[in-house]
């Protein structure tokens, strides 16, 4: 099934379960009031919205048209976001443009930081940005939401643990995060707020594509109308969602509710190198910080700058007849 | 006011208003459902909470004894948890004994990670420790819960925004930070849960206390019986709370309901060296590795071990009379 929020009456919105093409949805409040809630309870409350789900599905019940532009964040705000680094590659990319190496334990031992989740932007809301010169990024990732998962959980007990799964644009501030990596306390000021996909799907919903805790699927990523990025979520991804999740609960509680994303979606070129852009045939990048390395590799300095006020991101991920599966993420700089 | 929390229906408990003299309490549902339901509609929630204080104080109404034992976190849970480091003091030592300098920057640029939210445990829970080579350690700290801060607000507009006062004990993993530190992402594994003190209390509570975005009182921390540290929390607090707040806020919105952390209250000896321990004469220490960084200069090694299972540690602040504002922290490794 397919989950989202609309505004209600308080900072969470209200809960409606969305028709897997995303045109219909109806009010889920009897059964719980805010995907938070329905969280908080799954066990109890799943079944429940699986039944709604398929009297949506049977034009059974009173339903209303869902329009994406009106849906809030899934989770307006959420206990927890954690952000893998999962994609390797990207990471070494990015180190490789800043002039710093990649220490070999990254290939074993997931990076991961803790996000702000104090509020998550709306999927069609601008992307606040008081300074250009901070260098506004897009980071295009698959994200997950677990339950309940104990401290010291297995792998395999983690990827059990998964409930949803969506996209986010973990938004980023390059020009800052030098400054906030040598401190060695995560980021701060150089992530602001991420945006959630308008819908979360279950895992079972995405039947062959969901696999060994990755998402075997085409994550799109357009800028200013143009594609940027057209990587496969399920290749080169080093830790899968299961690993992640039992990397964060190493040595506490994970509460449910929580947000655990996969890093930047990255794929090497088929020769093994990096990237290279959609126009010149390659799978692209899902942040500008790629591809800005990629032409210092080949000029000597990056000619892509970053976001600009007004310029717009698009990310989704299409089904096999071309309908996005979660929705579309589009956010202009504002 | 002093506000808490006590088990109720759901995972965020039922808010309480507290006797000053944490003797007594008022059930304050009708007024908002949870602390988290409070800070969302301060504005027109926080008068008719200090008019149920005002009742409670003059025995107007039906009340119910507090134990602290019973209390759950004031916020069982949070949207943000965020920690500074304004005792640069203390993170000089930190660093001292971890060989490493400290940058110059640290003395004007805030230190701060985003920390776990997801589940702060009970004042009076066991501390949670899956294996002792870990390195557990304590880290008493003042702590603040904020309203809404847009992003970009001032200092000045950042103090303004905090609503609650109260106490936290930063669990840390010390064997675990220095491999997470190395990574630059920041803390996720080497800072389990926190807990907060049994109350939170309004600005306006502690008078003459509270002045400056800094809490003028000491912090009286003791491990197994014996006095650990008594340090003067608005003593050589290099970033105030609301320099902290604004650094936070710089880039993105901070919602209400976040928890924003001083860093272990440390204090300086009476010559400007590194302080003594309480049995000496000194003020102490907030943490054991502050306590073993002076051994390690004294004597070349560190005597005093982390905390081992079965090992209590006690957190509060006196008033006048001796009876803690914000009740007693007090935690045993289990």
């Amino acid at each position: 099934m397919k989950l989202g929020t609309l505004a209600g009456d308080g900072r969470d919105g209200r809960l409606v379960v969305v028709s897997r093409d995303l045109a219909w949805c109806a009010d889920a409040r009897h059964i719980a009031p805010t995907l938070q809630a329905a969280l908080d309870d799954w066990d109890r409350v799943a079944p429940l919205l699986e039944s709604l789900s398929v009297d949506l599905a049977h034009e059974a019940i009173p339903m209303m048209r869902f329009h994406e532009r009106q849906a809030l964040s899934p989770l307006p705000r959420a206990y927890q976001w954690a952000d893998g680094s999962a994609y390797v590659n990207h990471v070494e990319l990015v180190r490789r443009a800043r002039g710093a190496e990649l220490p070999e334990s990254f290939w074993t031992d997931p990076l991961m930081y803790q996000g702000a989740s104090d509020g998550f932007l709306a999927p069609r809301a601008a992307i606040p940005l008081a300074d250009e010169a901070w260098g506004c990024d897009l980071e295009a990732e698959v994200a997950v939401v677990t339950g309940d998962v104990p401290a010291g959980a297995s792998r395999d007990e983690a990827l059990g643990a998964i409930r949803l799964v969506g996209l986010v644009n973990d938004v980023s501030l390059r020009n800052l995060i030098p400054a906030e990596l040598a401190k060695g306390f995560g980021f701060v000021q150089s992530k602001p707020a991420s945006a959630l996909s308008p819908v979360l799907v279950t895992p079972d919903e995405l039947g062959d594509w969901w696999q060994d805790g990755k998402l075997h699927r085409t994550l799109k990523v357009d800028l200013n109308g143009a594609p940027l990025g057209r990587a496969d979520a399920g290749e080169d991804m080093t830790f899968d969602f299961g690993t992640l999740v039992a990397h964060l609960a190493k040595t506490r509680d994970v509460a449910a509710g929580s947000v655990v994303g996969s890093g930047t979606v990255s794929n090497r070129d088929a020769d093994g190198g990096p990237g290279r852009p959609v126009q010149d045939g390659g799978l692209g990048y899902s942040c500008l910080a790629e591809q800005r390395m990629i032409e210092t590799i080949r000029s000597g300095a990056p000619v892509t700058p970053f976001l600009k006020k007004g310029d717009t991101v698009r990310i989704w991920m299409d089904d096999d007849h071309g309908h996005p599966i979660f929705g579309t993420i589009e956010q202009t700089v504002g």
